[in-house]
């Protein structure tokens, strides 16, 4: 049964919602500092030992309940968690207007990182891939510029990168959401002086790198770790602005019982997105 | 003969300066942006193509000539340049009071940050090295604890840096002056959750970095590159304040005539810091 | 006779640009780090004893003259100036996506701050003025709601703009380019807890200042200078992009010749901007 | 009876602590962000209805409360809330190494704003007040040079300031600590381009502010209002490290049963920090 606890000021049964799904101490350094996604004490649906969402009703406190406008649909809905993640590093990445963007690997969160970086207002955004079909998406998508990696190695790539996408000495932001080594190498040559490089996820465990490509700009290479303060808010502001679309990046719809597709599906990488509708939702 | 062009205003012949011996070119964005260090242009005394400050005259404008007070001696002004690098990085890092800090590698470089960190208020300073007797330097210098490199994976050597040092959770920063793998490994795995990591100096070409470990910390890892607006000012006034001293550092003195010699003994990494004295200058 | 340096090198005869109009004297502190806005040497156009730019022919170094793309019209080339100052306020005022923001005063610079907020992204822009005709227009330009200031204390004043234009607990930015005692105390009032607020401009000398309201807020109340490294090039890029439209403002025009009485029209405030015509340029 | 909660896990009874005395409500936006100071629900001590700690036992969360080491004494301890404070002044003011800092007003905040500033590396402490005894004790304490405010303007103050204290254009940072107009007004006057003025505590109601005058320098004015996440543990830091000694700043001590007369004693002005020993406490 949908309910409220009797504190909840914010929030009625019945209100659409996108769930926050780390749960933090509140009482460790990070999270008093405001770095509640860096809480070692988290509890993140999904993560073991904590179950995930995939339930009929869930128990969350109201501040970790960001309330939907009428214009942002059930589905659309279902990818604020991917957008807030895409939010974040643009965040820690300082993306602002005028801003030149590299991204490499356009799945889902490459996508909405492209998408998170055009609706700042960057002048070049530009999706580097191996698969056409995925540039040509990221194209119509949110990119302003596309390169598909070639059998070459990365300085050569980063080369042609440069000297084919119109930035020159670099993009100021690369963001890589592959965690692939060569994309990595890739993406650090092509890092302008003093520009910044933000992981996206953990990627590999470990790669080899040019430690003095990047050092030699005075480059950042910074990890970007879940979302915190005020990322899901602005990821829902974007979806209500109508400044980013998602709707195109979902590819599948699965029912509640099929669920265990969904997982399928995703693991051989088909589509974008997949959807799982709850117990009582009709699609 | 010691002169000054007609437009100087702050100095005259005969004041006792530090020089900062890159002269950027003032008009590109990273010189218009305030990160003159990062300009392509910049003409860098003993960088290739451009001639070192071994001489009997050198000119450089005004502006790039830092006027000292009386109780900083003719070798301590020699020290100002690298003493630069160490507060240009503990800036980057942005050391603040009540850090802590892990310096790995105590030759020149990594003594000086020791000093500024310690400086600055770090409360905890901590030197890696392989050799006992830097270490031991280190420790009467500026460090407030040490741990000797152990024939152990990086791993289990940052393991035992956060359990013998007092740093629990791993060191807000972390501050490499070696390049070498093994040790940017080490402090990848001592840096705490969102802590900052400066490569000081260019380090190795290619190492092979633990990435996931580095991004599931949120974490950074930023090179940095010689000195900027303000560095040699904050240098200046470390030495005048006698915030850090470093004449101790000067274990080698060369006349002119023996400079050779002098790059000889830096090559064979005996003493810490040579000297070599100007041509009308007595020892 | 237009005519380029021999040293030029991404400019030629001819070419179409927009001149930022301060030059810096390149070598004080505040050149060095990358606020040459406030540098006390800067030859700035039109301040005496320095000649304005209405002039056949006006010579200027090349890092001050910025390339426009052929999609801006020579009279929005105009504009990039005024342009130029709104974006530096957002800059300070750290606007991002999402940000609420009340501007005081709707006049060419209000206006340009209203369209800079809203294309950064602002998820509210509340316009704030005592004319009904001026509301209407920023209402229609940029702004997402309006408010006409009342016969009323400031307290009042900030109290229902608060209420009517649900902001709640006030506005994360403030920007007042008024000068006027009256709406710089309602902007204080209607600020929100660790808010911004930006004077655009110098401001009244004087005002009666509600120092406590701000202060337990943690507020910050900050002047905002004509423009620095890097606003130039995003005015540019805003216009290039379409993200914002100028043309909308020049609501005058005069031929060279006639340039005296642009000035009188300025002064008793016809119209939003007046554009006069260079001698050779056809309207 | 001390006792502590079954979930405490870093402190047992009888361990000392400083007492962080506001409990802010973990949930709301700025609690979230990590500026927990702003909260508005915060239940701070002394503060109506809040009752004050001045009682036998006092119940608060483990982590507002800070472990001291034994070379803090309990007449010290009492002195970091204050002392926090400072910090918190610093850290908005952006105190760095080589800083001038000018402090209006060297009752007990204004001291130790000196002495932070001081133990920050800073290059100036200029103190400022009316009475010459305090300026002795604030020269003698932590200041690096004084100035006695005399019946003139504030212009006239300011310029005197200036040139008297060898700060030429203006001090980085100015912290006023009197919330009195003429004070305030000199501070601005005396602020070097691009400054930092920091409001310590609430100031008066409503003062004349020369707006122009802070604006054609691009200053900021921010107001300071507590101590938020970090500032307990530095100022805590300061103490083990003998970097700020807080001992000569307590000049009164009184029993429990007097309590009454310490306040009193505040009131009147006598002294500088007046000391309330607990019920079962010797002094």
């Amino acid at each position: 049964m949908q309910q409220c606890g009797s504190a909840v000021r914010s929030l009625k049964p019945g209100d659409p919602v996108a769930l926050e799904p780390g749960i933090p101490c509140r009482i460790c350094e990070y999270c008093r500092a405001g770095r509640y996604n860096l809480c070692p004490d988290v509890q993140f649906a999904a993560t073991p030992p904590h179950d995930g969402t995939l339930a009929k009703y869930y128990t969350i406190p109201e501040d970790f309940c960001f309330k939907l406008p009428a214009n942002i649909s059930l589905e659309e809905r279902a990818l604020v968690e991917p957008l807030s993640v895409a939010v974040h590093c643009a965040k820690l990445a300082r993306i602002t207007f005028g801003s030149s963007v590299l991204v490499l690997g356009v799945g889902p969160i490459g996508l909405l990182c492209c998408a998170v970086a055009r609706a700042l207002g960057s002048s070049k955004v530009i999706a580097v891939d191996i698969v056409d079909s995925r540039l040509l998406f990221a194209r119509n998508y949110a990119a302003t510029v596309t390169y598909r990696m070639e059998s070459l190695s990365p300085e050569e790539n980063a080369s042609r990168i440069m000297s084919s996408t119109g930035i020159g000495e670099g993009a100021e932001i690369v963001i890589d959401a592959t965690g692939a080594e060569a994309c990595i190498i890739t993406g650090i040559h092509a890092l302008k002086r003093g520009g910044m490089f933000i992981q996206a996820g953990l990627g590999a465990a470990k790669i080899t790198f040019p430690v003095a490509q990047l050092c030699s700009k005075e480059g950042s290479y910074r990890g970007s770790f879940r979302y915190g303060p005020g990322d899901y808010r602005i990821a829902v502001e974007l979806l209500k602005q109508e400044r980013i679309s998602v709707k195109e990046l979902i590819t599948h719809r699965y029912d509640f019982s099929e669920a265990e597709k969904a997982f399928e599906n995703v693991e051989q990488r088909h589509g974008i997105k997949s959807i799982i509708y709850g117990p009582d939702t009709n699609q």
